[in-house]
């Protein structure tokens, strides 16, 4: 028994939106809070393509984890990985030691899934961290820069292709912005090459993209997306990625760079918490989101299945983390306060997705959007959940700013990658290059 | 001979300030411009501590090199790493081709040295380019969270010390925002740690800081310093840096985190151009900053080596470089004007350091200023100069935020340093853990 001046300990692990919101909601109760991360700051991942598409800058979407909660003098951040559970003697493992809680909220989030080929991760980078975006960023714009230098030099002119896979909603936003890159933002900026003649190809394996939305917005999506310049190809999957080649079966596509776009699975730790998980290892979980046996421990956000009334999954997206994450939060308070518990009820606000500049659709209720309106929906929901006024005004300004003058400004290469593997088909030497300022720095 | 309508090419070889101005002062005339740069960006140099310590984004002093001459039409920019010159045949040597050039600036700048150390630079980063900035910002910030996990799961308290090697302006500022930010910014960030316990130590081998300031300013700089908690050492020799700790003689300072600010030699391709090099590897140049024997090949900015009037050598400032890159370009237009050559004169605006918040000074032309007045001054001419409207709009809202508030926005830790050495002290795994998404995203 605990005594009755004991501060209830509740152990939050991973700051997505889930985690995040979880903290947020038990921040003015009377509980201890440690929220735990392998990161130091919280990213606001709708926005992550802008980063890897050079619209916005890592700062401008990714927050510190431990300023958000500055004045939450219960709410103590933690840079650390989980690594385990205890659940019999409710304790944490970490890689640095071990955390006992009360309660316990697993929000680890999920990554991405190559479908058991691990090395095309080398070629076709996923978009889930603000270093993947970088990276993304980073192999754009280098294969704009190669080809100008080819062409200068060599007089040789080798076709640029942007290769996505995977038609979801990060997919079909990659796409979109590339291709308006190449139309408008770097046209005037090369002398040896177009960039407008840059191909950009959206390959989903379903028979349509954006599977989530009802098929006329699919259909929508697919003219918006051609009106950009992107080539839409549906029903094709992917048999092999390498260097400078996307396999469609016995189809065989150049790119100069690849994006995976194409699936998550659940983070490894849902492994550990001895539940059942589905295929796509996220852990099945009680109507309350609790683990069998272990009504102290809660699963949200990516990590959790479970389904809606309907039948239908729970989706991934931050909406629901976001509900789930205040869920737990409100049924630990009910617990405290000595109230029964309700089960979860996923509230489907709609689903969104932008496509490009002014282009985008959106499926709220039933009520069905496209182009325009669609598009300043997204963008007004996604400013208004944005963490911190700071980065709300910042980014509303950056916005502006490029939807007047077509410009990206964070069109940096930076980061030395220390990937053997050409970036661009006989181009091996390219990556070595951007290091040579450390080296011979290191070299004395 | 060449052809009476032959359009001239001239190749400049850097884009830093020096090559930048080179080919600004250029692009209006009837010539051909090719600026070669290993890097996609200018880098304003003069803010880089800034990015070092979480006030400003890369994006925001960085700035893509296309991009500011995008609407000059002769002005081609290559992404290459100059390797080495054919003088007799008018060529630079690139990694990947070479270039014929009528007139060649070469404006390659200069680097780190760690006089004859090179396995220190593993310890103590210096402060060049973006990537450093990101790893010095990464280093400091993950100081605080490894000091925080000790305390909180180990009851471990380890006093965090930063020590910042050289006191010159880049040692200074540095030494100042270190201070701030633990002083400040962080200061109710934390909740096992106080950071205002943080220790900065500033070492200088000299007899004073900022010896190119007249002493009263030094002393000044000093009292400034003091106020904001950094320590100044003079007169004291590094003769070890390891993990953990610097040397100086017999006296061993613990360091959580070294920073080196102490000396800076020229690219080493100054010494593939066959004229003589000062101690430092800048090259001797003759009063019109050509080589000998070679009056199309100009060399400008930190590579350059030459004296003022008064035998002083012009010093390694962007003043100086943004003068030496004016003048070779109107030297070129001269010549193709038919008109003689006159030589280079330096015009010494005056000098000006950055402290702190609201600290600085500056001596112009022989006036001496600091505090608060100084501090405007420095304000005023780094806004000035930013190129870009753009950046400077953000830049000044980036400040007046920062002032207002205390607050840092840009606290991120990012980046995969695969360093296997450890970056505090018995921390060995630490780097390894922050890469964690990427490698079980690599392998999965």
């Amino acid at each position: 028994m605990k005594s009755a001046n004991h501060i209830p300990h509740i152990v939050i692990i991973g700051a997505g939106f889930a985690g995040l919101y979880a903290a947020r909601s038990l921040a003015h109760a009377k509980v201890r809070i440690t929220l735990v991360d392998r990161r130091n700051h919280h990213t606001f991942q709708p926005l992550l393509y802008q980063v890897a598409t050079a619209a916005l800058s890592p700062g401008e979407i990714a927050y510190p984890i431990r300023h958000i909660f500055r004045n939450d003098e219960n709410v103590s951040v933690l840079l650390a990985a989980a690594t385990g559970f205890d659940l019999q003697n409710h304790k944490v493992l970490l890689d640095s030691g071990e955390l006992p809680y009360d309660y316990l909220v697993v929000a680890a989030g999920s990554t991405h899934a190559y479908f058991g080929n691990p090395d095309w991760a080398t070629y076709a980078p996923g978009l889930k961290t603000v270093e993947d975006a970088t990276e993304i960023r980073r192999r754009m714009l280098l294969a704009f820069e190669i080809a100008e230098r080819r062409a200068r030099l060599n007089q040789e002119h080798s076709p640029i292709n942007f290769v996505v896979v995977g038609g979801g909603p990060t997919g079909v936003e990659l796409a979109g912005a590339l291709s308006e890159i190449a139309q408008h933002v770097l046209a005037s900026d090369f002398r040896s090459i177009d960039p407008r003649s840059t191909r950009v190809i959206l390959i989903e394996a379903g028979p349509r993209i954006l599977p989530a939305f009802p098929a006329e917005l699919s259909i929508s999506a697919v003219r918006q997306l051609q009106k950009l310049g992107v080539e839409v190809m549906t029903g094709k999957t992917v048999t092999g990625i390498d260097g400078a080649h996307v396999e469609l079966g016995d189809q065989r596509l150049a790119a100069s760079v690849v994006l995976w776009a194409a699936g998550v699975s659940a983070s490894p730790l849902g492994t550990q918490l001895g539940a059942g998980t589905d295929r796509a290892g996220r852990v099945h979980v009680q109507p309350d989101l609790t683990l069998p046996g272990h009504p102290e421990v809660f699963v949200v956000g990516d990590l959790a299945s479970i389904l809606q009334e309907g039948g239908k999954p729970v989706p991934g997206l931050a909406p629901a983390a976001i509900q789930m994450g205040k869920y737990a939060a409100s049924t630990i308070l009910r617990d405290l306060d000595g109230e029964s518990r309700k089960p979860f009820h996923y509230f489907d606000k709609g689903n969104l997705a932008t496509i490009g500049r002014s282009s985008a659709i959106a499926d709220v209720r039933g009520f069905k959007m496209s182009g325009l309106l669609a598009w300043f929906t997204w963008l007004f929901v996604h400013v208004l959940f944005l963490i911190g006024f700071r980065n709300r005004v910042q980014v509303m300004w950056e916005w502006f700013w490029a939807y007047v003058t077509f410009q990206r400004g964070a069109r940096l290469i930076t980061g030395q990658s220390r990937s053997i593997v050409p970036l661009v088909a006989g181009e091996v030497h390219e990556q070595d290059m951007m290091d040579d300022d450390v080296k011979s720095r290191k070299a004395g």
